[in-house]
């Protein structure tokens, strides 16, 4: 390392950036030239410890571009450290290639996908959560921030978080080029705002040259020899640096240099400098010893909220297994996490209310292979949404947990109602969406969840139900259980409605209508053979769910049966209008969920298949 | 007013927050008794200016509970001012009032429904943004806080827009009672930090003790007093201030007090304090000046984006309309909603990377009766999703148009790709979702959206499209069109795959297979009438859609068919597995929604039928 290798390897980056992009045909090169000597000293300087040989080692430390677009510097970065060569460097953005537009997990080792901005300072937070509170390895997790995306409420929820756990072990990169995609930022070259905010959310805050090498050493230091709080770096740079032709200019953002060639030469011209990175200190993540137990069951007839077998599964889940850890966003006594709380302490994260970084906390947690689960009202799920979303793309395995769903929540009014969480979470890509009726499926779906790929949704209820499923009945995702036979009609229902359609079942009984009813616990992947059969026997279907008309239950089924040989009639109930505050009864009533509700559109169909 | 009687109005408000929850058997009593000397002083002392008599008069201050939960010290204010009566209060919670467990626009002047914290505020600097740029009238908002809530990051989006703004008709009281849900919140009553991040924000920034009469109103009339920047009043608290049993006590959140009437006893009883609040002076909201014109017509054949088309039919619409105001995320070049920002320079504004506050501001403009779009790539509208869920629940009317969707976009890879967008946008209550495929469609929709109740939702693409659609054909929302006849099977598609689904069905006709191909551009709602003619015509129905499977166009087509007395397979093409990089055509290949795709599904179809 020296003041001419660090600038050295500042300027390939740069060459590299702009040679990608020029093979792509697009990207981002501006954006990686401010950012080029901050990475540079990062390697050169020996801070960034990794393992290059073994990218899987866990005493590796994290690199994560919070600024996905800056990709052709990310990809100049590997080249450097000889973890991709340079033809696979010139690849960039094309079908097949790892080097995506963004970066994914599918180039090792990153960790996780980056792109829409103010996720990647969350999910590092959640990294050096991990690093500080459950591996206990040294490692340290950088994360290089774009200026523009400062203006995202959720990196201050990472300032806040970060500092709140002490987590020197995280440090942010802030790469102030001034410029956003269409003009200046709200903040442009004021770095002292940008030092002021952080420290005043509890950060040791450092304002360089991000240009200056040394400047960007010495920062590096004082980062690494900073105990107690985390250190971010406000480091001034130019967008396009090095190229007189975009260098701090307007409308250069997100597109290949006009003159690649000449870009190049200006430079210096290519070169070839493989940086050896320094290899971290073997280390041995912390385990958690598991002290055994199985999983709660209820007896037949018990009456118990699904939300508190939630908690109690997950507990005994911690139990078994040393490597359960559970977030909750400051609802935990409603969630019933806290039941985890009291029996793990130390595997329970307290995100308090800042949804985004507790899903960001969870990416960040099953990136070093940690099993989490996070909990908050399932309303309040949607505030993540766009991190869900991104969990998908990271392929990352996270669990969520949404209480309090529907109308039956009652009196706390249309705020606090989850109606749209089966939709969003049905759309996520390779997503589990889970609605148990009682508490035994939710004890089994919790256990099975923790083994699960992907993004895995549980919605639980506020008000308890009765346990139908016997303690030793297998529930499983993509499973359903028929609560009742029949052959006139099917009811299928799942959550608060199962209750409701054998209600009214048995009502139908009466007159003389068999209704079938069946519990579809798993919206997605659902039990199709069973709705198949179920179409196949009974003339007509009604499904009926405490959520909107679209994209749950009844979409689900639709689909199932969507080619099937059999396609009877379908009709959907389902929560249509703003609903008010009221009792649980009330609303189910006033949505047409109710047994009332479903015995009346059953009477309707069953007339309508007779006349 | 006198500190005594500000200090009776205060124990007032205590007293109707105990008995309205006691009555409700529900409720957070506790969290209204924080901030009952606040609001005694905004009312009593005369800051607040709102003409009781004329709850709707432009005039009027702005009140608005960001922490939704303290209902019950809300209604209690309602009271005193005499919009309610006591026996009106006592129905809080219940089916039929309007008094639901969280504020509702049910009850005027209530702008929004809030009780998803951290949303309040920024809607408050959206109806600040309206007064001070838009209605040009000196009413001020007010804003009051939880301080749990300030961990969420949609709070500081709110503090730096309203800082950058010069938001100063708006002043934020943060009620730092110091207990949240569970615990202590991350600040406690360490009142310089939350000062230092507030000015660190631009904010002037005033600490005082919120159970002095005095020194609140010290601090409300600096806020007004208080030019060119907004006033953070930070309080201390205590939660369920003047009850022993429960002040400052954990454990006490979100329930009615176990003594109601020894608490009344307590507080010193019931009083019939009625404030005659100060009415503001009249005045006139400013009105922009329609230039006329019309919106813009594509010849037939022509070759256009509809994110162009988005924003030249918003530049009209912007001449012909003085109401409607432009919204972007920072992506208005990609978006094109530059094009209305240079001709309507007074109604754009740029909300920066912060798209919780875009929507946010966008609920808080129509408070006020503007016509707000909002725009940014559509992936990135799900980091709203809460507010959108909660801008339906305040019955607001928002236009949103969300630019490159689908893997269509092609190389910048899934993180930019909206594949989620229609499912979530569809499950919101009383939504629109409309996905144009041509230039013709996008114009006439835009303008149809800017007389629409609800949440309009407008899908538009990155790439150039054919314009098919003739520019005198009428385009309206719940339609769709026939763009080939056939009668062997139907397509449906929408966006980008009519120009894969046509290029299919001429494909098809060589091969003897006569397809019909609709586009449906009104995804919700939806053209029932033409998909049931076509289940009667055709024996079998693709769906073709650049989404996820789950919740798009296909679940709207089974939707619409459910109970149709033709049901024909219909067979779902959508996007299945997280897309990579790549050019357009060769994702919509790996998709399987292009035309090769598509024809080899309706092969498979055809032949099922026959065999």
């Amino acid at each position: 390392m020296s003041t001419e290798s660090m600038s050295e390897l500042g300027q390939q980056l740069r060459v590299d950036s702009v040679r990608c992009s020029a093979a792509a045909g697009s990207g981002h090169p501006t954006s990686s030239m401010s950012a080029a000597d901050l990475m540079a000293v990062l390697l050169d300087g020996g801070f960034l410890q990794m393992d290059t040989d073994d990218l899987g080692n866990p005493a590796n430390d994290h690199l994560i571009f919070s600024k996905g677009h800056a990709s052709p510097l990310y990809y100049a970065v590997l080249k450097a450290a000889g973890i991709i060569d340079d033809a696979e460097l010139l690849t960039f953005r094309k079908l097949d290639s790892r080097l995506e537009g963004h970066p994914t997990p599918r180039i090792p080792p990153t960790d996780v996908a980056t792109g829409s901005l103010g996720q990647g300072l969350p999910i590092a937070v959640g990294v050096a959560l991990a690093g500080a509170k459950l591996d206990r390895l040294p490692y340290r997790v950088w994360c290089l921030c774009g200026d523009s995306e400062m203006a995202e409420g959720s990196i201050w929820e990472a300032f806040e978080h970060a500092a709140f756990n002490g987590l020197d072990n995280l440090t942010a990169i802030i790469d102030v080029n001034r410029l956003g995609q269409t003009r200046e930022t709200m903040v442009g070259w004021d770095l002292d705002r940008y030092v002021h905010r952080a420290e005043a959310f509890g950060w040791n805050a450092i304002a360089i040259d991000g240009h200056d090498v040394d400047a960007i050493a010495f920062a590096f230091g004082e980062a690494v020899a900073t105990t107690g709080k985390p250190t971010v770096i406000v480091a001034q740079t130019k967008k396009g640096k090095g190229v007189r032709a975009v260098e701090d200019q307007p409308g250069k953002h997100g597109k290949p240099l006009d003159d690649a060639e000449a870009a190049i030469a200006e430079l210096g011209g290519e070169r070839e400098l493989e940086v050896r990175i320094a290899a971290p200190e073997a280390g041995e993540p912390h385990v958690f010893s598991a002290s055994g137990g199985e999983l709660p069951t209820w007896e037949l007839g018990d009456e118990e909220a699904t939300r508190k077998a939630y908690g109690a599964a997950l507990t005994a889940l911690g139990a078994m297994r040393g490597d359960v850890v559970a977030l909750d966003g400051e609802v935990s006594n409603s969630t019933h996490s806290e039941m985890f709380r009291e029996a793990h302490e130390e595997r329970y994260f307290e995100m308090f209310i800042a949804e985004q970084q507790m899903v960001a906390a969870a990416v960040g947690m099953q990136v070093r292979g940690w099993v989490p689960f996070a909990s908050t009202f399932a309303a309040f799920l949607s505030r993540a949404y766009d991190f869900v979303r991104m969990a998908a793309v990271s392929q990352a395995d996270i669990r969520l947990s949404g209480s309090h769903a529907g109308v039956s929540i009652g009196e706390d009014g249309p705020s606090q109602m989850a109606l749209e969480d089966i939709a969003s979470f049905r759309a996520i890509n390779g997503s589990t969406v889970l609605h148990p009726s009682d508490a035994n499926q939710t004890a089994k779906l919790v256990a099975a969840m923790a083994d699960r790929k992907g993004i895995s949704f549980i919605r639980t209820l506020r008000g308890k139900t009765e346990v139908r499923t016997p303690p030793d009945e297998d529930v499983a995702i993509g499973g359903s259980r028929v609560v009742r036979d029949g052959d006139d009609i099917a009811i299928v229902a799942c959550g608060i409605t199962v209750d409701q359609a054998f209600a009214a079942a048995e009502t139908l009984a009466g007159e003389g209508i068999d209704a079938r009813v069946i519990d579809a616990y798993s919206v997605k992947p659902i039990d199709a053979e069973t709705l198949r059969s179920a179409a196949r026997d009974c003339g007509a279907i009604v499904t009926v769910e405490d959520h909107a008309p679209e994209g749950g239950l009844g979409d689900a089924v639709l689909e199932a049966l969507a080619e099937a040989d059999d396609r009877p009639p379908v009709r959907k109930l389902a929560v249509r209008g703003v609903p008010t505050s009221g009792t649980p009864d009330e609303l189910l009533h006033w949505a047409g969920i109710d047994a009332d509700g479903i015995a009346d559109a059953v009477r309707s169909m069953v007339r309508e298949r007779v006349g």
